[in-house]
């Protein structure tokens, strides 16, 4: 994968996603270890070119790259439209003439970490683009999975909540289906994209039928000026509804686990109770997702022949 | 001290605070170095997780931290109720996951930096919290007059200014108090907390009387904004009654130093030629902060077992 | 140059711009390495002082001190009078106590690092002060053009846009003239400074006339809003005049070179396609930005006795 760009789930075969877990299962040792450091990218640039805000995926990767002893530089900008996507390709041509090892590009717009890569060489990884993709969300899903669940092949996850706008969403379709998984969805029609059928994901009006028998729920969380929006009469009949509890989780399997992308609304697609303790695994996500981000930022931005990412700790940082 | 948090003064017993000063004492020197760096931190992570915007408190705990060799993460976000208890200490929650070393808490409500510690595991620094406590400010207020009067017990501090509403003021009669000095106050009344003569210091309504033979005049920084809620008629007369100039200084004794946590408002609390000049000390204050807060990161953050604070350079970094 | 200030191109005589220089083209062989750090400022502290937001400067001074191993600590604060003077050099004291090896100042008024350098000991490096000075950007041309045409004495350059309001403008007239090239400007009469003349500068009133046999064009970036103050009529209008393309360019010599300090305002100063492709040279000049970032920072904030810049890899980094 080295010298590739992440832009989204497809990118990738089930093989290198084997791959990227599997080393992510070595650098979530790291931050276990006295001094949570390896040499691996001492001396590479990673660029956080953020244009939109992100405070938890940016320092998620800040802190990976650190760990990687990579200098991480954080450029953040604002920039709304793809009408200004010129001067978004010059921001990020001149980002690359500073001669980086990876960027790591968020951006509110669909296709833009795509446009930049088009126009880069070093390697682009897609932190979040619009309701197009999250391949790293979804990566660091399919890890914490696979911890807790010792497999992916065969399980069958539900995914609750607004599917027709949610990068999380769709990479996590495509990263599930892609490692032997059946996925189902759940969620009021107005939050359900036409033809999900075809993508082989079963999709459910209720969540206590899509929960029958399940192995995984993800919830989604609601941007709650949607509601404004009406594509669901209120917050709080969604929740209602939609909102998982104690109660609706019985109907999943008994050794279900509950995930959520993070930052809960609480008492609206979680219950409080739900929301901090097992079986919900939302700070393993959060964790795991540091280990992830190492392991992709080893894989895709590239290591000196005939050095191993975990050579003992960094004794030169 | 390893692994424990620091909200306040009272955490610490009188013990605990010497040994921060000496440490601090260790660490100044290593600002003298070519290479201003130790390795004692190697590895580690350091986050600033701040409410509340503050250039000069995060730039001095920063440095800290890269001088201890600590990876170093800003986290700045915007919070100002504590209506959003919840979202604050689930930000809190999502950073723990990340396995830092210590979280550096700023907020402007007291009490936060306490809520956060409860549902933390790793040791909570308080970087200042609404009116309550601003804990490395008074240690390294204590450290500097240390270094100036080569003694803390049995001298007699001046605190001037909205001791009502300053956690510097809080801090800093705590701390004096503890290391045996005796602490006074003066302020208009209405600056002036109820029943501060309970803590044992005695409250002056002139900056003359109260300035009678002390050896630390401590002027507080006035938040201008608050003229506008009446708290005092004008800036002018606060500035005539309770501002320091030579003039007034001389109530003190011959050998007083002035001490003022900055900025300061020039022409308000103090006199432009006292800002700039001897007896203050404001600049030492500011180079002590960077000591005294690698000290505390260092003896809070905890080292491995062997290791010491200052072997050496930082061979490895 | 270890220990003094960058304020402006006139603070260095001819052989220290070719230090200068000489020592970035070393610089720029670091980026080109596997590990593109040098151990050179292992234990410095860098600040960048930043008064007025520039994302692209400033990451290239982070990129630059990182690559050199130090610390770098980004300090921005908004500040937009000459009025808050005493507040900007309080700031300015404070960040100096703190013990950096080199601050890196940029304010929007021209003479603040001026002002700022009077009263710190460290060595104080101008990003850009109001219409004032420039200096960095008008080595990193000159060392641009340098690569690029293997000398600079003897050429002829010109600079076309807002000469009267631009300080990149006026550091390239004072670096390109003090190494013995020609300098013309072309602009509209409002856009040209009385006098210019007096420096040895021949003003055009047509980019056509101005071009004819030079070897280098150098287009300013148009602050779009001055049109608004009637500095010239129309957007268009200056396009069609002052804006350059390939049609316009057969006025100068066969083998000249384009360079524009970015970003460019696409169609306007520049036609899209000699936006992005050669004879212009705008990535090369980014990229040499950073090698001669590093020169400068290595030159200015001083190495220990005995050390070479380039003692290979960063074995301790």
């Amino acid at each position: 994968m080295i010298g590739r760009d992440l832009l989204c789930i497809d990118d990738l075969t089930r093989e290198e996603i084997g791959t990227i877990l599997e080393t992510a299962e070595h650098m979530r040792e790291v931050a276990a270890r006295d001094v949570k450091k390896v040499p691996t990218l001492r001396g590479r640039t990673i660029v956080n070119l953020f244009f939109e805000a992100s405070t938890r995926t940016a320092t998620s990767f800040e802190i990976a790259g650190k760990r990687l002893s990579a200098d991480v530089v954080n450029f953040s900008t604002r920039s709304s439209s793809l009408s200004k996507a010129e001067s978004i390709l010059d921001t990020a041509r001149t980002i690359d003439a500073m001669d980086p090892d990876a960027v790591v590009v968020r951006h509110n717009v669909a296709g833009v970490p795509k446009r930049i890569a088009d126009v880069l060489e070093v390697p682009v990884i897609n932190a979040g683009d619009g309701a197009h993709a999250h391949p790293t969300q979804a990566l660091l899903d399919l890890f914490t999975v696979q911890k807790e669940k010792g497999r992916i092949d065969g399980l069958t996850v539900a995914i609750v909540g607004d599917i027709a706008h949610s990068r999380v969403a769709r990479s996590n379709i495509a990263g599930f289906q892609k490692m032997g998984a059946e996925v189902r969805v759940a969620a009021p029609p107005t939050m359900i994209p036409a033809g999900v059928e075809a993508l082989g994901v079963k999709a459910y009006p209720s969540v206590r039928e899509a929960l029958d028998g399940v192995d995984v729920v993800m919830m989604l969380r609601i941007q709650l000026e949607r509601f404004a929006g009406a594509l669901f009469p209120s917050i709080r009949e969604y929740s209602a509804t939609f909102g998982l509890d104690r109660e609706k989780l019985r109907y999943a399997r008994d050794d279900a686990i509950v995930m959520h992308p993070g930052p809960v609304n609480r008492g609206v697609e979680l219950s409080h109770d739900l929301a901090d303790r097992r079986p919900s695994v939302i700070l393993d996500q959060v964790r795991n997702g540091v280990a992830l981000r190492m392991a992709v930022l080893y894989l895709f931005s590239g290591r000196p022949p005939g050095q191993s990412a975990l050579d003992g700790n960094s004794g030169g940082d």
